[in-house]
């Protein structure tokens, strides 16, 4: 029987090694014998750095590998060429020289390109290696699933920090904005996500999402009419919102970076708002971007997420011995509430590179909130409550250094 | 028997809440009848917004309150006046009014400010009236008592979440550089704090303090130095640092870039690191502030501050029953292991509006690190874990509102 490999690609989530630990347990029980990681995803695996994760990682260390955040075999961000063909032979002949006969790799939407790529270029040269892609992004922005992995963490992280954070402003007897930058570049889930805070708490008040245009005077008039009956208006923003120019709000402010993939990095969409509450309405204004912890909070985490993360590798894992490939794990909702999720899969190629954003009628009218639908949608994912391991005070994490 | 009343001050801390909840059940076990609570604090009292606490909880909500961010009652920030009697005698006068004997007061410098003046004028007037000031605040700088209510929580959600974010940064196969903003104007408690992250996991390589001039030129020298070692260097900084000229670092970099509406914008001191990076060095780097959550992040509380809060509450309400005023509640180190602190009292008058910074000893001599002596000091402020209660996936709070 061949062996098999398993990469991670593209930002870590909180549960991305939960879905490694899936991949694992559920290749080893199809009985393969060797399961390799590659150290940074295709770069490392390009450049031959294996490890043997089926001996490197004893069954007792399971429980800390599951709930350690960040991609425990380190990622990359790699896009491979349209053209040309050296590269992808070159990956096949090292797949090949060491006796792989599947490959998976667990990321996102550049990170399923990968996968769509290297399988369509397995079919056209008749290789019999099996590609499997497993999804994972807090942008929860994967076309063919009803959501993935990491969302559930990261959407009930934001809630729950929205919540504290609105909970805190409410202390002041004055009139006073708070606006709170949430992940997403053209897809608001995880900002929509704090409007779970207003259920039966403190909640974000406004609520601006990239799927709808923004516009500076609109949202200065929203947060007068709160002001009417409410001291502390909190507000949530996706970080990526543009305004009807198409141009991000945030431009003003931008450093003019971009990543490899040719995406322009944002911040600064909360600090422009801020700026223009200042100066237009006087009061008491302050602005916070949630960042990096939204996908590595590991201490806050869904247990909904979790076992659904695991449950999605150990099911690419069977989906492999049944000799499947070009495909995504997906899930597919039954029902929200008693809420029920299969998992399936769906062809790659439909998938990679599609964005999957919020559907309009999950939008409310005014473009400041969202709709009962997708409360009825997210509120599944974020239940249940996980304890990881402390030690010292502190959550203890699993780290490849520490193995090798 | 004179009644009490119960004010919180200032900004907010994850535990706040669970001093005034020690205040109200010392009080009433002290056989207090009646036990209000001015609602923003001096502001509200001033304008007779009195509620009573004894009747509104019920002792069924005391686990809920515990454990609720937020001032409960509402903050302010108000400066009783250097001269003049009118304000001092319209506040005894209030207090008279409602039969009021005991005045607690839970907060930071300011708060105590206004205890210590308070408790003069009483003094002065022969007013038999007693002031107690309960300390409170995630800075930690306090003086005149080992450390504050909040800090340990602050610095167990500050520790927390670097070793995430650090566990994070090391995915990259390439050199990085992540910037880690945390509170603290004058003193550095909470970002030395982050340090505690380093004992058995991933934690900061460089920790800057105001307590020590930060120098840009050196600042990069250090981060060239870890980078001949490791790849993802991960740095913690006070926003309150400054260069050798006294001017805050956040002043002092003319990016000469300007917001939409024509101000300047004045960057965050780790967004002015940051720049330094990218233009000096050229790699990948990304600055962070860790911002309001680390005041009110309630789900990530320390169950060692948690009680001592609480506790300091108690013992406040336990020393005004015995005549006491004009003090504020401290606490005293017998042993760092096993932790041991007993509560004692020290007069306001030596505390208030007296800051107190890191000791020399504790910090390293490049000023780029601590000593183990700040790590045997802060490490059993952090420990132990709090379950709070969740409802819907999300932590629950009280709300005053939800009560009247």
């Amino acid at each position: 029987m061949k062996h098999a490999i398993i990469g991670q690609s593209g930002g870590p989530t909180a549960v991305i090694n939960a879905s490694l630990l899936g991949v694992l347990r559920g290749a080893l029980s199809a009985g393969t014998e060797r399961v390799y990681g590659m150290v940074n995803g295709i770069q490392g695996l390009l450049a031959d750095r294996l490890i043997r994760l089926d001996t490197l990682i004893a069954e007792t260390q399971y429980g800390l590998l599951r709930t350690t955040p960040g991609a425990f075999l380190g990622s990359c961000r790699y896009k491979l060429p349209e053209a040309g063909q050296a590269v992808y032979e070159q990956i096949l002949d090292i797949l090949k020289r060491h006796n792989i006969g599947q490959f998976f790799y667990i990321g996102g939407n550049d990170s399923m390109d990968t996968v769509w790529k290297l399988s369509r270029y397995a079919a056209q040269t008749g290789s019999p290696i099996q590609f499997i892609g497993i999804p994972k992004t807090v942008d929860n922005d994967l076309a063919g699933t009803d959501h993935t992995p990491g969302y559930g963490s990261a959407a009930k992280y934001v809630a729950a920090t929205v919540r504290e954070i609105a909970t805190d402003a409410r202390v002041y007897d004055q009139d006073t904005v708070s606006i709170i930058e949430i992940m997403g570049r053209n897809a608001g889930w995880l900002t929509a996500a704090s409007a779970l805070a207003c259920e039966g708490g403190d909640g974000p008040d406004l609520i601006y999402l990239p799927e709808r245009p923004f516009s500076t005077a609109q949202f200065l008039a929203d947060v007068q009419k709160v002001h009417e009956t409410k001291r502390n208006v909190v507000v949530t923003v996706s970080e990526g919102v543009r305004l009807a120019d198409g141009s991000y709000l945030c431009e003003s402010l931008a450093t003019g970076g971009t990543d490899i993939f040719g995406h322009k990095y944002l911040n600064g969409t909360a600090r422009v708002m801020e700026q223009a509450v200042r100066s237009e309405l006087g009061c008491k204004v302050r602005s916070m971007e949630l960042n990096i912890p939204q996908r590595c909070a590991a201490h806050m985490l869904s247990a909904t997420d979790l076992s659904e993360a695991e449950a999605v590798g150990f099911a690419g894992a069977e989906a492999a011995a049944r000799g499947e490939t070009g495909i995504m794990m997906t899930f597919a909702r039954m029902a929200d509430e008693p809420y029920h999720c299969t998992i399936q899969s769906a062809a790659i190629d439909g998938i990679a590179n599609a964005e999957r954003t919020i559907p309009p009628a999950w939008i409310n009218a005014a473009g400041n909130g969202i709709t009962p639908a997708f409360l009825a949608y997210a509120r599944p994912l974020i239940q249940g409550e996980v304890t990881v391991p402390y030690d010292g005070g502190l959550p203890q994490y699993l780290r490849l250094c520490d193995l090798r």
